[in-house]
């Protein structure tokens, strides 16, 4: 398996200027997440305070994002991150379509004002996960609940259809997909807790209950401390110092989910300053050996 | 006098990106400095690295930055600013050619290579100073040393020319100017260390040595202690936590004046972190009233 120099995770404008400025220092790059730089730019209004871009519309900004790591030559792998393990020497990198490995790993993934649904913590890993393509090989003959908030979730539900039994997906955004006679779509329907007994979870909602043999939650946003076991959290934040380092060696963070303010320029400058520790962290490793 | 709400010292990338942040949260903004962006910006080859803006010439992002701060109405106060004054409720602001008080000062002065000459921290208020203007009243009848590092300082040595009987000019630029009768200019000579006694100053230089009643040093920068009795540094730097406060009440940096790495968009995103913790303390002052 190729190990890259440096993984990002997001490509908002903090793991966007971190790849570029990783770039720019020659290192080997994997980029991670949606093609289309985050909705939080793509969907903006009007932007006022990003120095040099004056009154942008986010399609605008996201376009300039975009053409800018373009010509940087940084490609975008079009995934979702499960789980970072660090292992000592290097980091694996779970995702919902691959398995990556990196010296280093830079998180860029934002901030999602989503609370998890009243047992959803409780039951994560017996019952609710979060990735239903690394889990699809157990739900042979199986049913399966998913809670989808994209419509990138819908290839996902498939892969999953094909090995389960059953699977009803309640798409808790603007659906007008199909997803062929496996898949049972419940719309219009709000998940309100969760609960999981004997092997056997329930998801109670606005509406009537479901059951099945395990829910996943696809959510864009998986909180920081599931997706990176052991990391040190400061509230609802990544605690990282002014170089961007976080507790685990060779794991920085940048962008809103280091801490507020949320606002590009300032997520943009902490990707910059984390790629640029990772590769100090590169250089200093390398020395070492 | 005018009290504004937030003074910000600096027209590079930290300054000006404080200077927008602070317009979009309707306060009233003082910017201090060159009229052109830093010398940082404006004069430097291709940057590659400032997310939005691929493959920049300096003159092309000094444009596009300037454009953006006149967009939103912010104007630049040209003067450079000698000392900032802690008074409790305000902030007392000395420049070279004006005075100003503010309820909120934001450092974005940059960092400056240079090291200060031997003997000149030693002697600096009892000989040597750092602004020739706010010192000209003294100096009737008197003689004058100038080392000048840019042709803005030219106007400061007519000025001071009008009160002093001798003027020495000492460019450390290429001069190419005409600075009248009552200065004497004198090129392509270093400057080495500085001596007082009984109230005479030498600069002794890589050629013969100068004797006047005082030497004005105009460099760009000056050490941030200087500029700011009381600051609290960080090595060179101005120690600041993440959000960008100083040790001084309503006292904010951002940019290269707070640590490596020197980059622009490092700055930048600095810049409004340091607005919106300004914007913050302003709130907080007021509620306290
Ligand atoms: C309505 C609105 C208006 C705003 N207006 C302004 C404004 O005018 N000015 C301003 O400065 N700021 C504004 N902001 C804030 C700004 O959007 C954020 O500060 C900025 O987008 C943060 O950038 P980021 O790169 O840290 O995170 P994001 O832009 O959120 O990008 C993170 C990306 O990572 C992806 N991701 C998350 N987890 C994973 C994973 N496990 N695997 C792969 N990818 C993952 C996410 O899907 C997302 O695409 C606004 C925000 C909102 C919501
Ligand atoms: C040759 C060179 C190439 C570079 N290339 C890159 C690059 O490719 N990418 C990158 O990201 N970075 C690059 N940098 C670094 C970048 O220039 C700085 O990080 C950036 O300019 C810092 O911005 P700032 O706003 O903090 O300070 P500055 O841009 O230095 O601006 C500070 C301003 O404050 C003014 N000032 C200082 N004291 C006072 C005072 N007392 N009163 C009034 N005004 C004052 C200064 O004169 C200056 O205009 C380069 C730097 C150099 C020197």
């Amino acid at each position: 398996m190729e190990r890259y120099d440096i993984a990002i995770i997001g490509t908002g404008p903090a793991g966007l200027e971190a790849a570029i400025t990783a770039k720019v220092r020659n290192k080997s790059v994997l980029l991670l997440g949606s093609l289309g730089t985050s909705d939080k730019v793509a969907k903006a209004h009007t932007i006022e305070n990003y120095l040099g871009l004056p009154k942008i519309s986010g399609a605008d900004m996201s376009k300039a994002f975009l053409d800018h790591a373009k010509d940087m030559g940084v490609e975008i792998t079009p995934d979702k991150v499960n789980a970072v393990y660090a292992l000592g020497d290097f980091f694996s990198i779970q995702g919902h379509t691959g398995n990556y490995e990196a010296s280093s790993v830079i998180l860029a993934a934002g901030m999602s004002a989503m609370k998890p649904l009243i047992g959803e913590m409780e039951h994560l890993g017996r019952g609710v996960s979060y990735c239903a393509t690394c889990d699809a090989a157990l739900y042979k003959g199986k049913s399966a609940i998913i809670l989808a908030y994209s419509d990138e979730d819908e290839a996902e539900a498939q892969f999953l259809a094909e090995r389960a039994d059953q699977v009803y997906y309640l798409p808790q955004y603007d659906f007008s997909g199909n997803l062929g006679e496996k898949i049972e779509v419940i719309t219009g329907v709000k998940p309100l807790s969760i609960e999981v007994s004997d092997g056997w979870a329930t998801l109670v909602t606005d509406g009537k209950a479901l059951e099945a043999d395990g829910i996943f939650i696809l959510r864009q946003q998986i909180a920081p401390s599931q997706l990176v076991p052991g990391l040190e959290l400061d509230g609802n934040h990544v605690a990282v110092d002014r170089s961007m380092k976080t507790n685990i060696d060779g794991l920085f963070a940048c962008g809103d989910i280091t801490g507020t303010p949320y606002q590009y320029i300032k997520a943009a400058g902490e990707g910059n300053v984390a790629a640029l520790s990772a590769v100090a962290y590169l250089a200093e490793k390398k020395k070492a050996k």
